[in-house]
């Protein structure tokens, strides 16, 4: 049986993907039943790193929605529109979608579950998040027996390889940006990268599939690197810290008509250097998942790249075009491939989280200033894990100290630093940064 | 649609199983589908973690696989027999199983893939590798898109907790040996842990995956960790490597008949220190898939212990209940869930491998000894990483001299170490190992 595929695209991706659609040998003998149909490209006449049949090539992707020919339709276009208009397009054809698009999916993820779950087709996103490492899928099916505590990860490359070559040559922030959009690590605009929205639109499909419920994209709590300190990176290591751009889904409890309370988020994050998370370098990424009774499980790999992100849609590709052969052209959905909602989550207020911190503060260096810090932290029973005081600069008579607190509530933790800030010895809350 | 589940054995990972079936509450909906229909134990007054009705218990296993209320059966007793004559039993009865014995699937599973097929019922292995670390279904599914390259990992928790605190505390094997005894991490008869049989099952068995077709399993070239010596835990420390018992499972290419020629062994390995396996301590597994296009991507938790073989058990249980739904009572296998095999493979003559190498030669500290072993290995064509001279013992004038190879081709490798075992000076050979 063959399997008609039809793609929306053809970048670096969307190349990849036809290239593996092109070479079947030695792969999973499901690959030689795909057979690409019908490409969208924008424009016809643009050299490729892949050969295609001329009559195959189309520049309007509606074609290759309603193409009788298309059984499966893998969007690889990237952007919010037309991708959006097409994905439900393609599920009002009754077409099961691939995509790897993960702006849209974090955004207009409901509408597109709820209208495939109408139509009975599978809309598969495997490629959306961590590029080639499979998370998706065993979030979906091989972890489903957990209750899941929480879903961490680094889930931005860019940034990744940002933070370590600062931990590395002791560069700062800008420095190694630069760098990095050189040699094509970096977009020309990093922001997505850089201010953790990417990374966010990540968490947020993650959390969705570990919690069985959407919580609202825009308010996830989210912080990038683009602010963060060289001095921050060093102090942490002298401390024995890692400094990543961790994003986190929490489940902290559920409400008494069972909602699930959520601490979803992204931030700088220090991370113990014997954190699995912290062993995690350049452009990799890696997910930690923590559940009931699995324990920690990782997944790690390259987060990008036209290769690695190609085996995830094909992946998701063979998953659709097994179950086919297995339910012949009638059958229902697996409700666990489908992913449907099952229940409903809800983003917890911040002042209500408990979290690790990382403190540092511009200072006089004068006599009794960490005991009147201490103090503050004590008043509000915030508890301090240490508290260090580096050399301060001759010229300024300034010192810099550092607390890492434990464990503590956030609205604690805030009402201290209150106190903290109107010390008349404290000049300036300089960083604050979460620890895990 | 509720689907009964049939128990054979109520050990750890039993109780494990049933404990997640009996609470489904905060795990995927799919689970609260599932009932515990009947539970075959040794004996039924034994007292156990989990309370179970007593009807539902049972001491003849054939009853299970009987039981018409029954539709998947898990087989999680252990042992070669009765459990691969249940595991046929119950194919032939047309129920799906769910089994956890790598024992019986590294040996039987031909013969058992073979029945399941003919019958059109799943057999599903998820736990038998890496307890609760999901790498039977990514490599059966998610992965299907790549070529895979190589598979390695550590995959015995045991051997790797020793190695681990041999590595922290420059222990001797036989004492941390005694030691993990007595907390528990190794079993009274450590032989099947500590000669790498166990993790040879194991490598068996992802190669029937990772390739598509199967190889003899007594036929894997398998050392274990009972005859490492400490000092080359602690020389291969100061070289920059770590000592870990390493299960691979390579393509070297394919005969002109397309049967796949592998390289699949068990070894103890020198890992670079800043290799992914490197920084996996204690009882964790970690697996390494290397594929075109996907890069490398690992996977990494708890390799053992009731809380995580029992979340893969139920990561199966729930495979077969999702395709039920889809499929409703007919339909066909979803292909890459039912992993057949799809080409030949066979293991290649080692002497044709391609291996770096690790040697300790003890010989007389004699001016020239480097030199002649250098020309030993330059004479075969065997080109040396480094060759490093260790303190001589000065009651007994000897030198310990350890070359690390670059990737030589093991017969060249074999003929120049015969002319250094010739050579005069050198008195013993006195560890050989791999190295990554």
């Amino acid at each position: 049986m063959t399997i008609g595929i039809g793609l929306l695209g053809l970048g670096t991706v969307g190349a990849g993907v036809a290239e593996i659609l092109l070479t079947p040998q030695g792969r999973h003998p499901l690959v030689g039943q795909l057979a690409l149909k019908r490409v969208a490209v924008r424009d016809l006449n643009r050299p490729r790193p892949v050969e295609l049949p001329a009559e195959i090539l189309c520049t309007d992707p509606q074609q290759v929605v309603n193409d009788p020919a298309v059984d499966i339709v893998v969007e690889v276009m990237g952007g919010l529109e037309p991708a959006r208009s097409l994905i439900l397009a393609a599920i009002a054809a009754g077409k099961p979608v691939v995509t790897a698009n993960k702006a849209v999916i974090a955004r207009y993820g409901e509408e597109i579950a709820a209208a495939a779950a109408e139509q009975g087709v599978y809309v598969l996103i495997e490629a959306a998040v961590g590029g080639g490492i499979p998370i998706i899928e065993p979030l979906k099916q091989s972890l489903g027996g957990n209750r899941i505590q929480r879903v961490s990860g680094i889930i931005n490359g860019t940034t990744n390889y940002i933070l370590s070559r600062m931990a590395d040559e002791g560069a700062a922030y800008g420095d190694v940006l630069a760098d990095a959009q050189r040699l094509g690590y970096a977009e020309a605009d990093p922001a997505a990268d850089v201010e953790g929205g990417d990374a966010a639109d990540k968490i947020a499909i993650l959390s969705g599939l570990a919690y069985g419920g959407a919580i609202e994209r825009s308010a996830i709590p989210t912080e990038g690197i683009n602010r963060l300190d060289a001095c921050d990176v060093n102090y942490a290591a002298q401390l024995g810290y890692v400094v990543k751009l961790v994003a986190t889904a929490q489940c902290l409890g559920s409400d008494a008509d069972g909602t699930v309370q959520l601490d979803v988020r992204v931030s700088p994050t220090l991370l113990p250097k014997d954190h699995p998370l912290a062993g995690v370098h350049g452009v990799n990424n890696a997910i930690l998942v923590e559940g009931d009774p699995v324990g920690r499980v990782m997944f790690y790999g390259p987060g990008a790249g036209a290769g690695p992100t190609a085996s995830a849609v094909v992946a998701d590709i063979l998953n659709i075009a097994g179950i086919r052969e297995a339910t012949g052209n009638g059958g229902g959905l697996d409700p666990l491939l489908a992913a449907n909602r099952w229940r409903p989550c809800r983003l917890v207020d911040q002042g209500q989280t408990l979290n690790r911190n990382y403190l540092r503060l511009q200072t006089g260096d004068q006599a009794g200033v960490i005991g009147r810090i201490g103090s503050c932290f004590g008043d509000e029973g915030v508890s301090i894990r240490s508290i260090v005081q580096f050399e301060a600069s001759s010229e300024r008579n300034d010192a810099e100290i550092v607390v890492i607190t434990h464990e503590v509530q956030e609205d604690n933790f805030r009402r201290a630093l209150a106190s903290i800030t109107a010390l008349p010895d404290v000049k300036a809350v300089a960083a604050c940064l979460r620890t895990l």
